[in-house]
């Protein structure tokens, strides 16, 4: 019987530590092909590439069993890559990240991490996208580790329902507060209250910078921010459909009525 | 009393015909402030610029009573960047288009012109996004205009739910078969079947060009793709929560047994 065939992405870039440690633990679970940005793509949401040209070079970063691909374009860009051009049969599973920074909440829908993913389950992949709270180059992943490997076990053993993939958030390691377990959430209802700080360049010119700060509205203690403020790894069921069934019939009401 | 303020953006940058139309229409129903990309930005899905500078700068692209900016950044960044920085009150309503070529089914998760408005809807405003199914630059507006208005006036006049703004896709105009009317929808399941065209470059090297072709796999008559094929205007209302809530028990069962 063929290992599983697992595919891996972020949005980094390939040599980011996240990915580096994902990597050496998916081989653990199977054949490992790695298609990853060449450079970082954080932000970059659901962006893909289609009035440009890509890049996608063969590369050898470490002695790892793995094969490796490194792309000029997007997170997404490298999953459709990667199902559509590169690999000959299709993933048995698609893992994104070890993501340098939270993408709980909305921050869902800002990342190339979790958007590598969604894509994942659009070609009808599990897909998961693991990010540790931790900016730092250096970042802490051995607790976060522990339990990446708990729940690609599972999805490999159980499958995940299609249109459906995981975002799986992990608490900032702090060897005072361990990790207390997973909790299966919901996206909480924060945002980001921006600013964008004015400058002037050399020539005299106006440009901006983008800055703010994360606020949440969310008093639940089912939602991600609350697990993991509370030192839980967050999991929460992500889908693609994003019709809002409960608005239908009152839309329905309110154009009729015009 | 203020008359309303309306922000309008797109994805096709500042100067498509799209926005212009819009635009016009938009002045018969407050004032408008334009902040839009100064060039093309489509696929950009909710990509916004967080490593980089943002240029945006006053422009006069024609003599109508509009204010405008043309902005370096994504469709998402202009809706920042005005809500944040540039206007002095908030918009009664952020419309973004109209999009050269369909935003219905899966496309919704990729458009920079409907991500602007998910991105107006996260702010608090009444947010629309109109496509027309016309690729082509001198794509025939007239006929969705009528249903622009309509749902403009609408939506003025009533508000939406939080957390909710419109996906509104008009058929190509046809002279032989005129729009029936509006249908509220879901969105369709339905995907692209992507291949990669794989180029050599002057020196040698390997580049790849992203084609595909659009599949739905929907029976559904309560869909997009049913109502634009059946030449209704289709509105979809879209949220921001992307959580798969009933995935949330089995997900808890699940990775509670392992």
């Amino acid at each position: 019987m063929k290992q599983p065939l697992i595919l891996v992405t972020n949005d980094d870039g390939i040599s980011a530590p996240g990915i580096r440690n994902l990597i050496r633990i998916m081989n653990d679970f199977g054949d490992v092909v790695v298609v990853a940005p060449d450079a970082p793509q954080s932000g970059m949401g659901h962006a893909i590439t289609i009035e440009a040209t890509l890049r996608c070079d063969k590369v050898i970063i470490d002695d790892g069993p793995q094969k490796e691909y490194s792309c000029s374009g997007t997170p997404v860009d490298c999953v459709k890559l990667a199902v559509n051009k590169l690999l000959d049969r299709k993933p048995t599973l698609c893992v994104s990240g070890i993501n340098h920074g939270s993408n709980s909440s909305i921050n869902v829908i800002y990342s190339g991490t979790m958007s590598a993913a969604v894509e994942g389950s659009l070609e009808g992949i599990p897909s998961i996208g693991f990010s540790l709270l931790d900016y730092a180059h250096n970042a802490d992943f051995s607790e976060a580790e522990i339990y990446i490997r708990k729940v690609t076990k599972s999805v490999l053993k159980n499958g995940m329902d299609r249109g459906v993939c995981l975002n799986v958030n992990f608490p900032k390691t702090i060897s005072s507060k361990p990790i207390k377990g997973i909790k299966v959430c919901r996206q909480a209802n924060a945002n980001w209250e921006e600013e964008f700080e004015e400058r002037i360049d050399p020539k005299g010119r106006t440009y901006y910078w983008l800055t703010g700060k994360f606020v949440n509205y969310d008093k639940g203690t089912d939602t991600d921010e609350w697990a993991l403020a509370n030192h839980f790894v967050s999991v929460v069921p992500v889908q693609f459909d994003v019709t809002a069934y409960p608005a239908i019939s009152s839309l329905n009401k309110m154009l009729s009525d015009e």
